[in-house]
């Protein structure tokens, strides 16, 4: 059973020292137990290169520590100051018109550049050595949010020369690199590595291959300057590191830098993903607009707790308005408590408001925290204080191991980002679709990643959209015994980003095979018979299949052949509901309707229900109201 | 009271010198006064670095003098010609792009390049010397239109020096710099003035607070560009010197500008600003594509009747179809009439039509003027030459001191383009709201300038949204006898953009905190008890103050404790034109509900009523056809 | 009478060599004769500077024509190898922001390096000395789609450098250049042609002259690199040369390239113009979405059977979903067929499917072929052999001479993209709207050159938007004795974009002048008494014609004086069909109206119905089924 906790994001570098003793016996009062700090305080630390001080972190620990307090101290390898750029003036990423992205904000490094990763591993060095043994420094946070503002991606000469020898690892040859990326295609062809250019600020589109390769080369990127940092900090403590990444992220392979953390977290702030970062009508927005989309945070929490392979926190919870989002209003009064129960139904170990008190200074002057910038407690401070008793009262739990399981494949968004043939066809869409409608019956759902190789857990297991199946994942689903479903685009590529021949989608056990794809345009949505559309994305089948469903035209759209389903078109909500009733109730997995917009989650030990809706809802027989939360035991 | 003229734009340079003295006697005949001329011209005055040809020029003012007519000179710097940048390559402009604007139009100027400043000088001696005392020229324009094109902020070479400069004399030390600013926030710190870079091209946000300084500096290289010519043309001559301002600009403070001047005026383009620089719906413009906006133009009129401390021209009056807008379709018959007046209802010493005759080539051919290029008479025409009759008629007169103020700040633009917290969020729109439902009831406005430390004339002050209250303009609120309208926004920021603690609105004489901000999204717009929708922003009050106004759901959103009457929400006309009706009533404003686009302005002697509408309308009896104007004395 | 044949663009390059006389022998068995290769091999042809290979091209040609095909060979110039790029640096391009277009994909090089020109000229050299003889070399291509991704326009040094040349040929001094473009009007005087840069990045808009020249300038580059390729491959061979021109280009003068070449041809891809290259309501692309715009195609038939002077193919028809547009469905069953057998009937001599078999690899993959990725036949492959048997039936034909002519000239388009004065006002558009709505008639239309020197073929000859008249072009509407309508913006413009004074349009026979010129608002569509509507621009006119036309409040629209005809606004697809009935009647053109979405197109022998729309239509008699054609003698 796992021992549940909250926490906040502090920076005492902002407040006089005088006030910390002060806030961290509020922190304690509030039942606050982790305290993250440090991940932006690189000039406090090193005023000036090779200069230390660290008194003050010094104190702060200790106070915060003598409080009772448990900290997480970040490398402070985001916000690099302004002497690292004069140490480093090529340090600066370049992005995709060729323009260098200046100091003067943060995460203004490019992930190539050799000389930034070795200040990255002094400074980390510094911090180990000094806190790894700290009786209060008891986790780690590698640098912050990886990949936020479009950071993953650099076009800069570091990044050009770090990917020719990527390439050349790779590839061997430069003959070998042309055949694999068909580059004689418009005489493309390299005679030598260093020939290779990065992909951008092409005539039109430069070879989707070569783009792909752009990205997993810019992807181990950051898996490796992660690693870099997590090796720097082992070799002083045996406390366990995390990184927090952020929503809808995905320009890099979250599995791969987890693999390397023991603790996975992410920065939860539904409101401003809302409106920020979520395609959806302006009538949905508007319903939700104080709570946030009702299925986006647990995509993200089970998502995250993939990564960390089962552990993971919420290390940043919005607490009120943020600073970021086109329009930025306050939750309903109960979400922030609401936010703070769902991670915790989804397995997380912690979750920490961002930030203890309002900065009335610097960027984001306009978000809220626990507290007000003069001290007082803001809105949130209430509804943490109602979250740390009520999980006294709760005790420990774990996650549930779920029916169903989804994979989801970062590669796979590279792929349709690269190449989506329509204006329409993402991904990560694809799958956030077949995620909400299975959430529509109530089932608790796990992520599976796209190197799996046991399935056994599951009943059902989901992989709409991969775009190349690994082999791992391929012998996986060969011997389950449950059902998979598949499609549309599966495995329609080949590693090399090439359509396979034979064509897909070339599934175990399915004789199938795709004739002609069709991207459509919005105003064109074939009724599928029994209830539903198809939207986006259509492929013809020539198929010895069984058809299991099929348009009004009388089109095959969805077929099976034994226990493996594949679905042949972006089937809308009710297209997915009426196929995912039925293999359900085929696989013995018990569905329970959720009224709008309420969401249901299982632990170990209970069943809870979230009311992300503007009205209240009966649920279990309880009525729960708008941003409520009802548990009861399972 | 004052005389008041019509007059003309003029370039003898761009017509044969044959048709000088026919064009001065047809300009005597339609009734004009003033000319402005010279103001594109440097490439004729001075064809070659150090060569000068005033031949021209001098035939040229001598030929209209001999008509009977006034000239104002205007300096060319504006237009500087190609050979100035071949003497100075790094005097261009840089975009936040980080862009070279290259010569080939107008504007090319860095208003921080050293060496331009020097040849603007130059130029400007050289023209005051030789006309300062003509008795023709009886007037002086600097430059043309600072800041149109996007021109007041410049993100080059020179503009980092100065601002660096700049910084060093504001700050002293790059520690209090850091301290005003909140560096620590992610590790901005700087250790020299000279790693200050330009706000532009970061990763994320740039610091509000460096923002805020780098606006602020550019306003100042406006003002002192500004000053350098106004000081030379003064060694010469006591002529009135003006700038010629345009409409919707806000990046430079206007008010600092006009300090320096005698006179100050604007070039009205209704139609164009209705297409191109007003938010409004396809409906209203549609409605009002012949016409313009109704409020406006009147809205800049009060500004830069402020702007020149009581003295103001319209310097460029739009005379038909202009050549910029989306779309230029005709003014209705008889909105030249109604703009000319409207300005003069206003207290415009002269209204000046742009242009006399259409030029036939280059970027304005399609810009229509008093006459076609054919030399014929344009619709223009007969419409200008009616308002001549007309104000030989009425005679002299001035403007009316109102009883309502609205104080306009630039600086308050500033912050809401810096740092919106909102899409919609916007100084200018939400003055510009008071402005124009104040209008609705027949009242003149004056606009009060920020730093104003006397109130007493007025009845009414309105201070929406200024961000830093001024210590003289508290003090002049402090021992205001009227009722003030603060709100939302006011007084939210510290002069160093950051949230002041005590927290915001902290007036004078009112007992109210703000707890909580939000920006709403365009579809939430909560209901006002009694009338009318909040919009875009709104405010949670802590306060003591008696609740003057609230929403539905009960929060409070006007609230008032004696004369200070603070507005937490962003109010649509409706509500707005609730709480301005009380506060007339309670005050003896007398008001005058005006019909559908309808709108009036007193002088001293008359009341003034124009018809934007697209109907008739009855008005004291009077039924007033669309593009009509009606007058009455007071 | 005119042999027809089908044919196919065929990479051996692209597959094994083994597959290469299955792939011939399929070809001859599906009816087809022209296969065009080698345009995008030149790092096959030349894998190292000066290193060649030519026995896979010696080998594959044989192969083709042993199996009885005839080859289209191309140079391979669109697409230079990387080696290249290392030769020449500064050979690529840069774009009007000024950053450079790198190499990665295609037409990767600027037309103005000399050093890119030589290479050209050299490989040409290469392969027409080695396949200028060569009997199965039928006919050669140029490069590849001028002008496509934008490629005209390049704002390089190269370009910069040949442009000062380019304008010192055409005005011989500075001062000429300055009084031609009206230079005086903002100081933009030049006092050398070194100091002229190209018209992009400048502050605000460049002149329009300026601008101007640089459209023709850059034009003739086009024109005269090409030529450059044509005098190679004539020294060696009599083979006819073709360029294949693409939809909706206008940034170089088709004519003048047309007129060194023996062939025209297009590339057509109905489906991926609709969605990506034509303005219309969502309503009717959704209509549309499978068959494309029912006139789009058969307008650029006409363009380009005007562009080679009689001779024209279709040189890539598109076979199923491409790979390019927002969204790529597939076409309706049928449409491959019509497409083929409307632009046989607007004359073409050959009509080649792109691509032969659909490669699984790089920026096309999704681009559907005659054979699928596997070599399995897609479903064009049928659709096609339809058409080669229909074609063996109905023999040899030829365009017909038609009674309508409407003039197509490419600097008017460049005139309203370069000064539209209204978003609206585009000169293709303009045309567009006459052609089709002449097509609702079921007349058939020839394009009209716009220095056309006889007309005395015509009935009536249409003349919207010629920017500037030419001498020829005018003194053929002088002496013709049919119909001719002229405007809206007829002769507009001087040649070097001024206002003519006497005012436009200043045309023969017509005492009309235009007094004032305005652009609407979308919302703006004033009525024309006895029905349709004027859209986006409207004229007032000084006039003593004959009305024959007057909108709602009495203003004339259309005007005639004998048999001139001057149209003053853009009328709308109703109110073109009420005048153009009116000059059929009168001058004896017989009209058929066409049902919704049905078009008619007449050869020396027969009358050929296409059912664009989605449903059936009668038409003379016969039902013809969606994406169905009816052909009967005439």
């Amino acid at each position: 059973m796992t021992k549940r906790f909250l926490g906040t994001c502090y920076y005492p570098e902002h407040w006089p020292r005088e006030q910390w003793a002060d806030d961290a016996r509020r922190m304690t009062e509030l039942g606050l137990t982790w305290i993250r700090i440090g991940e932006f305080a690189w000039s406090r630390i090193e005023p000036n290169f090779g200069e230390f001080d660290f008194e003050w972190l010094d104190t702060a620990i200790e106070t915060l520590g003598a409080a009772g307090l448990k900290v997480v101290l970040g490398t402070p390898t985001a916000t690099p100051p302004r002497w690292m750029v004069d140490r480093h003036p090529d340090m600066l990423s370049i992005d995709e018109n060729g323009d260098v992205r200046k100091f003067g904000s943060r995460r203004h490094y490019c992930f190539s550049h050799q000389g930034y990763r070795k200040e990255s591993v002094r400074i980390t060095a510094k911090l180990a050595e000094r806190y790894g043994q700290n009786p209060h420094v008891a986790a780690w946070q590698t640098d912050n949010e990886f990949g936020c503002h479009d950071t993953t991606l650099s076009y800069s000469l570091a990044a050009q020369g770090q990917f020719r020898r990527w390439l050349e690892n790779r590839y061997e040859s430069p003959q070998a690199l042309n055949e694999a990326w068909g580059n004689v295609f418009w005489s493309m062809e390299y005679d030598t590595f260093d020939q290779v250019e990065l992909p951008n600020q092409t005539v039109t589109k430069s070879n989707p291959a070569h783009r792909m390769a752009f990205r997993r080369f810019s992807s181990d990127q950051v898996v490796s300057y992660n690693k870099l940092q997590v090796d720097e900090i082992k070799k002083h403590t045996d406390a366990p590191i995390a990184h927090n990444y952020m929503g809808r992220i995905t320009e890099f392979d979250h599995f791969k830098v987890g693999d390397d953390l023991e603790i996975s977290s992410w920065d939860s702030y539904p409101l401003g993903f809302l409106e920020d970062r979520i395609e959806e009508t302006e009538e949905f927005k508007h319903a939700h607009s104080r709570q946030g989309h009702p299925d986006f945070q647990a995509f993200h929490h089970d998502i995250y707790r993939a990564v960390g392979n089962g552990r993971w926190w919420v290390m940043e919870q919005q607490p009120g308005p943020v600073n970021w989002a086109p329009y930025n209003p306050a939750p309903l009064p109960g979400m922030v408590r609401l936010w703070s129960w769902e991670a915790l139904a989804h397995g997380a170990e912690s979750v920490l408001y961002f930030r203890w008190r309002q900065a009335p200074f610097a960027q984001e002057q306009m978000h809220s925290g626990l507290l007000r910038p003069d001290s007082e407690n803001a809105p949130a401070h209430h509804e943490a204080l109602q979250v740390a008793k009520e999980l006294q009262e709760i005790g420990d739990d774990d996650a549930v191991r779920a029916d169903v399981g989804i994979v989801f494949d970062y590669e796979s968004d590279w792929v349709t980002d690269i190449l989506p043939q329509g204006d329409t066809n993402k991904y990560f869409d694809l799958v956030f679709d077949y995620y909400r409608a299975a959430r529509k019956f109530g089932l608790s759902i796990d992520i599976v990643k796209p190197n799996a190789t046991d399935l056994s857990d599951y009943k059902v297991v989901m992989l709409p959209g991969v775009a190349t199946l690994s082999d791992e994942l391929r012998a996986a689903i060969d011997k389950f015994d449950g059902v998979t479903i598949a499609g549309p685009q599966t495995n329609s590529k080949t590693n090399e980003f090439s359509i396979p021949v034979p064509l897909p989608p070339n599934l175990p056990g399915l004789d199938a095979t795709i004739e002609c794809v069709e991207s459509l345009r919005p105003s064109e949505q074939p009724k599928v018979n029994g209830g539903g559309h198809v939207q986006r994305w259509l492929e013809t089948l020539d198929t010895n299949a069984n058809v299991a469903g099929e348009l009004e035209n009388g089109k095959a759209v969805v077929v099976r052949q034994s226990n493996m389903i594949y679905v042949a078109g972006w089937l809308d909500q009710v297209g997915l509901a009426n196929l995912f009733k039925q293999v359900c109730t085929e696989t013995d997995i018990a569905i329970e309707e959720m009224p709008a917009s309420v969401r249901r989650r299982d632990t170990d030990g209970y069943k809870f229900y979230f009311n992300y809706g503007p009205t209240a809802q009966t649920i279990s027989g309880h009525q729960v109201e708008p941003a409520g939360v009802h548990w009861e035991k399972r």
